[in-house]
């Protein structure tokens, strides 16, 4: 019989009925505790960039609703096996952190200025964590959707004043070792599309790496060299997108799939690991206001939370960190009389807002707007909503944005999709809120219920036992 | 030395080195399991309605940078000394709750539609907690911003299948008589404006309640008597209006006030008590992206958690829950060069949008507009946006809101004030955010880390020790 049943129905004689069922609330603190005497030998970092709360929620509701199962997230909650709290993610220069500040903070201890990479505004550089845990034996890695060399993974790895420097990152990968790097943009590669024709291809390979260019090498990953894998020109597709499109699904690995090659390739170190994964284009798709990017890749992270849990079950010996760097955009579902089933018509979104927007040119035509829109979302947009938007691609109106390139029109397509799907967003820029933050395995008992983004970098080398003196 | 220079600065010889600082993620989970023998006798619920993710978090940064304290919420966590959850806040209806349904969750433990109050959609009534607890013997009651007779406080108490009974639902507390009752909206009570014409202040009067009218009043209640506390005709002002008006100051209580005279008049009873506390204009605020509004009600019912902590911490068979009904709006500060600078700007405001609205009319001049709004804001809006104003009260447009029976341009002034304050909102109505969750005291070590809003009622019988059976 269940608690709620038992209290509907029974009679209670005395207090002591409470012990017939466990804890609740001291059910994750005795776990913590079973973790008292270990230390992390290997620590897996899991970040959903610029996940605003509503953004988690709208995931797991998504999930249960079409699925009936709740997100791997939710579920670590319902398990109550993690510890839980509450993160401030300012930087130095704003209350609204960019990625690359948020990334040092975790990454260097320090908090920097907006668009710096571990150097504070004096020009000071703070060593970078997964530095730290390179120079005390461990394996690392990092994992991501978005370029290799883009902010949330540079902050672990390397010092540079902008973040903008991709080119230069890469060459900081290489100079230090890291063991395993993968994620997007071969521009920042390769020979051709570098400004300085440096062929970073063939100096990882020459450094006795082995180089992937597309999810099929990557399958066939050995455990032995160190993995460089480089996937498309600039940032990986949308899982939506991904899903598809056969072509994309051949050429581009899943985050899970590059998050269970980058632990397979480590995990037989003895001095153990450390690995970032990085769901990079829940950020993008919150810059773009794009409701199937951002609910789908939100999926495609939380699928790397069961690997990295399941892994930390059977090992016993890892800690696993489930957070974002920042809030984005703070979407949510909004009241009204059909705020169920405009919500549910998000299951059967084909395609991201990137994709529908990047379908068009100066010579579509409005029905063929409304056939591509009607495709992807299953809505029939009016005449006048689809003239609105082939005024962007005639030049006469544009939009700016982060991720934008082409000027499109994200948000007036976000807002004329809002009355089919009754979602919301603040903004097309990253928000001040503070985040959720998850922990599991050995150290998850350090967690305090508040913390601020640069606690973390003490808590993980505290975790593993690493003295912070380099 | 605390842990981060010991970690930055000494040798770890040994892991066993954690044990010299507190447990963190256990201090919470100790300090619950000190109250595992004890029951709740009293319980205190805080509600602020309304309340998304971004009110806390933006109402504590406020408060942090402006006083350099946290918020009493937030001072709970870094004192280790609550539980936390999440809480899914769906109605029977939808995905997205008003408050009268989330009220019914709690109140009477089962989803009910929206607009409803204990009813369920086949007229199957639950009885309220409110009820449940004054038949085991307790003193209970409400105090509230918004109408006394309003959704959430009603939903504790009553059963009623349209919210909208306010004059019903007046005449329903007084035949349970419950024991505190205290709120705006006199309205509802007073035989000149009922539509029944029925004198429900004299009936209180009759069944032994003293009754208020002001502050002065309320101020000098007895522990004797129960209370009817009813001020103004509708619901109290926002805060920071009431803050910078001496003649409000006189006329409305603080809801701090109201919360410490509703413990002093319950708190001596063999039995307990169990009370209610609403932020309800929290919630109206979000209805009407009015920052001042919210970050300063939300501010003011901050102060009732000190309150109920301090007694709670005295008695040490108190339950204190501190939660809101649902997310509203979704506000948050967005990103951008001057954000720090335009989100401290809102510590010089002076009033609240609602009081710079309502002082226009169709013949305010542009310059009494932009007067106006230079004295609440500190801004100086410009000649076109003062025109967009004036254009609602010539009835050339008009703005629908739930709380905007002038059809005042909340929108619109919000929009304008964004670029001064860097706030936004997702809409100006409620969403279907998870909302945050605390517990203080005996029960507290009852929750899970992840609740339906019904399971609250459960809790509470549980931590009271209350059987299920009536």
């Amino acid at each position: 019989m269940n608690r709620r049943n038992f209290f509907k129905n029974t009679t209670v004689s005395a207090l002591g009925s409470t012990l017939l069922t466990p804890f609740n609330a001291l059910e994750a603190a005795e776990h913590a505790l079973s973790f008292k005497n270990k230390k992390a030998k290997n620590i897996i970092m899991l970040v959903s960039d610029g996940m605003s709360t509503g953004t988690l929620n709208m995931a797991d509701l998504h999930l249960r609703r079409h699925t009936g199962k709740s997100s791997n997230w939710m579920q670590l909650y319902n398990d109550n096996t993690v510890t839980r709290a509450l993160m401030d993610t300012a930087s130095a220069s704003s209350i609204v952190t960019d990625s690359a500040a948020a990334a040092s903070s975790w990454g260097g201890g320090v908090r920097v200025p907006n668009g710096s990479l571990n150097v504070s505004e004096n020009g000071e550089e703070h060593m970078p964590l997964w530095q730290k845990f390179k120079k005390a034996g461990k394996k690392t890695g990092i994992v991501t959707t978005v370029p290799a060399t883009h902010a949330t993974p540079a902050g672990f790895c390397v010092n540079s004043k902008s973040r903008n420097a991709q080119e230069h990152i890469a060459e900081l990968y290489l100079e230090h070792r890291f063991d395993v790097v993968m994620g997007g943009a071969q521009k920042y590669f390769s020979a051709e599309a570098r400004k300085d024709k440096k062929d970073m291809f063939s100096a990882f390979e020459h450094a006795g790496y082995q180089v992937f260019k597309n999810r099929v090498e990557m399958l066939h990953a050995n455990h032995k060299q160190p993995i460089l894998g480089v996937f498309g020109s600039d940032a990986l597709p949308y899982s939506i997108d991904r899903e598809n499109d056969e072509n994309l699904r051949t050429e581009y690995p899943s985050l899970a799939e590059m998050t269970q090659t980058a632990i397979d390739a480590m995990n037989d170190h003895k001095q153990g690991f450390t690995l970032l994964v990085e769901g990079g284009k829940v950020d993008w798709a919150a810059h773009g206001n794009d409701i199937a990017g951002l609910i789908y890749d939100q999926i495609a992270f939380d699928e790397t939370i069961k690997i990295a849990i399941d892994f930390a079950k059977k090992d016993n010996e890892t800690l696993v960190i489930i957070t974002t760097d920042h809030g984005n955009a703070n979407p949510g579902v909004i009241y009204g009389g059909n705020a169920n089933e405009n919500f549910d018509s998000i299951q059967n979104y084909k395609h991201s807002n990137e994709w529908i927007l990047n379908g068009f040119n100066p010579n579509t035509s409005l029905s063929q707007i409304k056939e591509r829109i009607n495709h992807a979302n299953g809505i029939g947009i009016t005449n006048n909503e689809a003239q609105s938007i082939i005024r962007y691609y005639d030049d006469l109106v544009s939009e700016d944005g982060l991720y934008n390139p082409r000027h499109l029109p994200f948000g007036l397509l976000a807002d004329i999709q809002k009355k089919y799907n009754s979602v919301g967003w603040i903004s097309m820029q990253h928000s001040a809120d503070y985040v959720e933050l998850a922990m599991f395995g050995p150290g998850s008992e350090l967690l305090k219920p508040f913390v601020k983004n640069t606690d973390l970098h003490y808590l993980m080398l505290e975790a593993a036992a690493v003295k912070n003196s380099f």
